[in-house]
């Protein structure tokens, strides 16, 4: 059985030119014959995540952005400033694929069994090019959602859970006990407050404003602490103490964040010891920096001791840390959560062609938690 | 046998005063009679180490330091800033003793079999109160040195040879191949080049001045990098090509060293990089810190992907997390190489009156490399 599909689809690209040129635009690209192992899905729902935002835009200024055509052809044009160009070296000239992952309807398989397995089948897949009307992927990057899920309870099946995850996992592997998390309001701090909840792991939220505070005690919350507070840092060592926290995740990246953190925990340490050492608290802390919300430098006040570390955190990297057998048990488990745990609320759901229009662009664009954009590749 | 000695010494002590001022001072203190497991040792010969100048300035500003009394009973004094001063409360009106090594002579020891072979033998010391004129305490601290070598020549037995060797252990324990050093004209720098030379480790050493390039090129350094050339960044990224140095020790801290070092090591990857990828590199990067040179925040242009990581480096919890017995062969190492590979140089022997007088603390206050001190404290 295979149900009949066209020959092409739409798919966003981002391409950026020699000249510093950041142009997005809708390409029809031939709908790709499926191998034995591979599955063709007709993709329904796939959300713009932050970690999607570095690929689509390529640093650009989208302040000045300008799209031209109409808007079936659009063409999205910004400039890139010379010092960013300077990195993206590797990707000049090359017209990219964008989209982390989705969801969508199994409409041609390939001959293998577990390929024909699939076909009919609501899934949720990851591994790139999600903006797209259709994708063919080996079986591999495809999860079968339980039967009544739609495509758009399933669009965020894989990076949002299994980051959530991931840190409590990390956690443990590291010989901590409890989180420390910033930009907490976000979908996937949503889902961290759930899992850590069910997990009985203590959390320390971070949020940005006084109304998210709220949010997330009504998630179950217990400590969280807002950064535009004169008392964050006071309240910050308050929490961290209460739950003995000494692993934290950062998806702000630069300013002093990270800094603060590990002050935190190194105050908190200070508490308990018995007697002064001058290089600090013995006990480890560290920070994962594993976005980039604010992308300028970041600044660590080193009044923490010697025994800490911070580094970069990447789902990629953890996922393959694990193998592969834990990470079928937590695809497995992100499956049978997606309408509790791990369920993702969007602000809009726009078209392939709306997510080229000003209006839509310079919101998700913000990465303003709560502002979460879902794009649904056959809406008109 | 027991040598004849006296019942009281001079000893260097570092006092922070509630108002915020720091005192130091000698103070005739007791001998400490030694239990069965210690001994006696007559301190000969003790270095100033930057390490060392934590404990004894207390972050003080040592420009505004003033000194009054005879030079025997000399006091110095120097104002801490209040934001200084908040991190030190745990010290606040404890008089402490400074010094974390040196070396002298055995004349007396406790019953135990193992402290009487000491006896009249020439040891290093390590366990902090070394800025004295006797010192009592466990053999476990003590380390009987070759026959012939003298009291001067042993006074960095511990300090600087153990963090050699403890980077070049950290860099094999972490699965890296090559290093690169900061400040690496310094006593620990010019150590760790010849180590490296003999453990066939390539070793990328970054200097801050032109005329420490040749110093290190004398000791068959191969790759100087020198921070205040123009063309540094570019040079960096050529030795670390060069090298494929994927770990760093940086004895700066503050400012910027610590992310150009990960910047070049990302450069390196990216060169052999056959795809573009959004995230960096997936090879690790990582560099302690390990000194405070500038104690200035730690800035971090994240240009180096994820796979990334920066901490602080401990000699004590290095030597924890390898256990006595390798501590103990490491010791031994050192003994045996205390004359070639870990000799040290000093500008300017001091007595205990000396090290207290501004001619002496400024200069050794600096941390310029090539500009360390020996506390000899029976010169008088």
């Amino acid at each position: 059985m295979t149900i009949d599909y066209p020959s092409t689809g739409l798919q966003l690209r981002s391409l950026v030119t020699t000249e510093g040129i950041l142009e997005i635009s809708l390409q029809d690209v031939p709908v790709v014959e499926p191998q034995p192992t591979q599955v063709v899905v007709r993709v329904e729902a796939s959300p713009i995540n932050p970690s999607d935002l570095g690929l689509l835009f390529a640093g650009a200024d989208m302040a000045s952005a300008s799209v031209s055509g109409t808007a079936e052809s659009a063409l999205l044009t910004a400039p890139i400033d010379a010092n960013v160009l300077r990195g993206l070296s590797a990707r000049l000239g090359a017209s990219l694929p964008v989209g982390n992952e989705g969801a969508g309807v199994v409409i041609a398989a390939g001959a293998s069994e577990a390929a024909q397995a699939l076909l009919g089948k609501t899934v949720a897949v990851t591994g790139g090019s999600t903006y797209s009307q259709y994708r063919t992927l080996d079986v591999a990057l495809v999860m079968a959602l339980p039967d009544g899920t739609s495509p758009r309870a399933g669009a965020s099946a894989f990076v949002n859970p299994l980051t959530a995850l991931g840190m409590v996992a990390t956690m443990r592997h590291e010989g901590h006990t409890a989180i420390v998390h910033t930009a907490a309001a976000s979908n996937l701090g949503q889902m961290l407050v759930k899992l850590c909840g069910e997990e009985q792991v203590p959390l320390v939220n971070i949020v940005r404003r006084p109304e998210q505070v709220e949010t997330l005690r009504q998630l179950g919350a217990q400590y969280v602490c807002d950064s535009s507070s004169p008392s964050f840092m006071s309240d910050l060592i308050d929490a961290v103490s209460a739950t003995s926290a000494s692993i934290g995740f950062d998806a702000t990246g630069g300013g002093n964040l990270t800094s603060q953190i590990l002050t935190a925990m190194e105050a908190a340490a200070a508490k308990n010891a018995t007697e002064y050492s001058r290089y600090g608290s013995t006990s480890h802390k560290q920070v994962y920096i594993y976005g980039g919300l604010d992308r300028g430098p970041t600044v660590l006040t080193r009044n923490f001791g010697f025994a800490w570390g911070v580094g970069g955190w990447l789902l990629t990297a953890f996922l393959q840390s694990v193998g592969p057998d834990e990470v079928s048990a937590l695809r497995q488990r992100v499956a049978l959560g997606l309408e509790t745990t791990f369920a993702s609320t969007y602000t809009k759901e726009v078209s392939l062609a709306e997510a080229l229009q000003p209006e839509a662009f310079s919101v998700y664009g913000r990465q303003a938690s709560g502002e979460k954009y879902l794009i649904t590749p056959h809406m008109t």
